[in-house]
């Protein structure tokens, strides 16, 4: 239900991935075509990496489309790795609480889809984050709890193992609720080196995701396209929706797969729920 | 640009006319039809009358389909004579200033539309505002301005014949400037005792305006509809866009023409603009 | 650290009492003398009972003393009950739903003062909230929790005995986990029939509360103010801290005590808090 | 009825003068002592120089005191020549496009005080903004008229001399019109490389204005603070209220003068406005 972007690359100024391409983020908060739905103006939020300990994150309820704020911004931010995040909220409420990328010390976290019927399981994925994180949880968006279930499971050293430990909690309670597809989505995570991006559904018809090929394929295909010269050699994005007009130039992640870009270190591996080993004692 | 609704009648919850109906004015905010872009998400405003001397008008810079605050004043307020207005902006702020309906005094104005090439235009017709008139302009909306030239105009007099000179200045100016069709659109305007909306451009294509047929017509056609039954006779909706589900239940109103509603004395006339007599000096 | 009036009486607009008193509600946004605090700038509400089923609430996270919109709906909204709140927030986030006064069917509830060290007690209080009630929880007020607090312990039967027993876990809990004073504060409650105000602080230093004598009284004390002849006799104000220009005007509520009016049956009672019968199994 | 600050030197991030100092000038928006109002409360911008070809800007209709995306942008951005304004409206709404500072290719502008009686001048000031930059004015406030008539009389030519010609005209006309005293403030005003920081009303009583003293004294005063180590030995604040803990830190700028500091090129002269030549032909 929403529309995101991560960079990693050489630094350049945020507008160069969220304003100039042709069907750009922005864009598609007015016109997605892949998405759910074409409107994503529920809000935004973009996070950041530069030199300070933590990224910064700048969220607002605004439409994306005419938000002057973010316009600015994106025109004097640069960063080497970067998310943004266009909402199209379904039940919770449009604040800065509930706006993605969320934070937690040097990690980053947004997702596009649903936990299918929170209401019915929420109370019981609450109980499962650790006593001590329970306190950070701002806002009342399922994608905040999947973040701090997936920090309470371990996410700050091991990502896949902490993600598909929680999403395989949220099928659990799901499937004991009675919900016949209790997941739905894609993750993106961040530490500021790498970026690891989830496509996954209890349903196995997940939400669509893409990865640009690598740079030096895409100058042999483009040749005359500045913006390839300008970036590294190792820059990639990965996006919920392609965007740009360069045909050929992105690969789609497949069902029940993850993807880690960065340190020149691209990966593309299986992506598995893990189950909880005993029911969650409420 | 924009979509907008008038409703004229016996006093009835402004939900039934903003969220009941099918294809509601909210929904049009998503997902409009004929607008000249399907989504109204840069603000909106309600302007009602009630037992007060002046109109109340709510404004907010949310999307419509999101506003938790329209929607309980939608639920809470009750009017015999009410207008809404959602927004898709064309270069001027999202901000409450810009929002429609406007009001000076006993009258409310509203637009969906705009003044071909504001930014070479604004100037000159800013100067035809009456003097005592100016400082009570607070936006940058052209249909502001357009207010304000129809009150200088003699609008608390005669409306059509105050519009017919406005967008007839609007149209001098222009041509005077290189603009080939300076006005665009539909107008509403009221004392809370009438309804006048017009439909015009200079181009001769013009946004759409509707208008309800009668009620004892409707009722003939749908006698199973409750809420035909719950409103007076003499009800009746002006919309930019029809909503609901019964077809043959609204009449367009011709290019170039007019409707009054209100006091059971419903009409429907030739528009035409009044040039100004002489060139406006600056 | 907020600030809070409720109205009850013969109906009368919303401004009456927000805006038209010296040192009103509006005023105090900015200017209190009696809070913890002079500004009560982080937001507000108003929460009014009409003839519709539930009563309307508007929330704001602007500013009460610049909010154009809240001014609008004063001079239009006409009630015989209603409640107005000013937020100074202490941590959690100013947006709507943080805002006073909360809503659950016909109630509304709202609070100035707090729960202390929220963060250490508050998983085990949500952990209280009845199962059915948790995911109405919007927000991430302490108040919020109050008040899906004492609707678990049978506010709708029962306010005295419910508020009594909400506190009660709080100062449970709160002991348990080394807080002095769990809890401080001022609540005021409504059905739409009667309100009730409670003054407690586990410190036995509370936040103030004032009720209007009755109007025959006040009357005699100034029998040339109009306002006085306008509402009914059994009309009343709770405040959290007086306005007007009255001297003599205002009763103060005792420390631990709660006061009803409306259906012409006030009353003054003492109060005491009811701690768990047994320890919360968690 | 406002408080700024500017700053020029080596480059910090704008924390370490919004955030970290005592009574600093976000603590200012809700403490401020030497303001017409304790409270500033009705929005904010920020304006800061990099290597891009105009300074970015950043305004929002939050009070400063409880804006989440203020801190976290204050703690990303570095930048050795920015300004920060709070503002106190005046009549005006509270909308982004009255927020300071405002912006004209390299230039920023703010103010502190007031165009008296503007709805009275308005129309006369705004007829002699050249038309070429009509166009631009987006908002409704005094300042923003205040820039663009500075601009017309040539700002980014002689500073000095602009300003003095546009405060001449406000006189002007203020004086024709029957304003007793048209003009109070203080200006800040870069293009990237100085500032240069107005002090001046008509009726000879002005808002405050100070700069801190060269880096080199304080450093002898205060030889423990890391700070002033940190910045570099041409560093300046300007501010319309002192701020921090550092006794003696502070040169008030005399009433009619004007600071310029930047390019290690420091200066305090006499400022005299210059009434416009003959009468402006309306």
């Amino acid at each position: 239900m929403c529309r995101w972007l991560g960079y990693s690359g050489s630094p350049v100024l945020l507008s160069r991935a969220l304003y100039t391409p042709a069907h750009s983020l922005i864009d598609q908060s007015l016109h997605s075509t892949l998405g759910a739905e074409p409107t994503n103006g529920d809000g935004f939020g973009i996070g950041w990496y530069d030199e300070q300990p933590e990224p910064g994150v700048f969220h607002s309820i605004e439409p994306a489309w005419n938000d002057q704020n973010l316009r600015e911004l994106a025109g004097h931010i640069t960063s080497g790795l970067f998310f943004a995040h266009i909402r199209a909220a379904i039940g919770s409420a449009v604040q800065q609480t509930n706006c993605h990328p969320f934070r937690h010390g040097r990690w980053l976290f947004m997702h596009n889809g649903y936990v299918a019927e929170l209401a019915t399981v929420k109370r019981d994925l609450i109980l499962a984050v650790d006593e001590s994180l329970y306190p950070e949880i701002k806002g009342q968006a399922d994608t905040e709890i999947l973040f701090y279930l997936a920090l309470t499971f371990g996410l700050e050293d091991d990502p896949p193992d902490a993600v598909a430990r929680t999403i395989g909690l949220v099928e659990e309670v799901g499937h004991r609720k009675g919900v016949q597809y209790p997941f739905q989505g894609t993750i993106a995570i961040s530490d500021g080196g790498r970026i690891w991006a989830f496509r996954y559904s209890s349903e196995g018809k997940s939400r669509s995701l893409f990865l640009t090929k690598d740079v030096p394929t895409l100058r042999n295909l483009y040749p005359e396209r500045e913006i390839l010269h300008e970036v590294s050699a190792d820059a990639r994005l990965v996006v919920s929706e392609p965007m740009g007009d360069l045909p050929g130039a992105w690969n789609e992640v497949p069902e029940s797969s993850y993807g880690v870009v960065g340190h020149g270190d691209d990966q593309l591996r299986p992506f598995e729920v893990k189950p909880p080993a005993a029911a969650i004692a409420v």
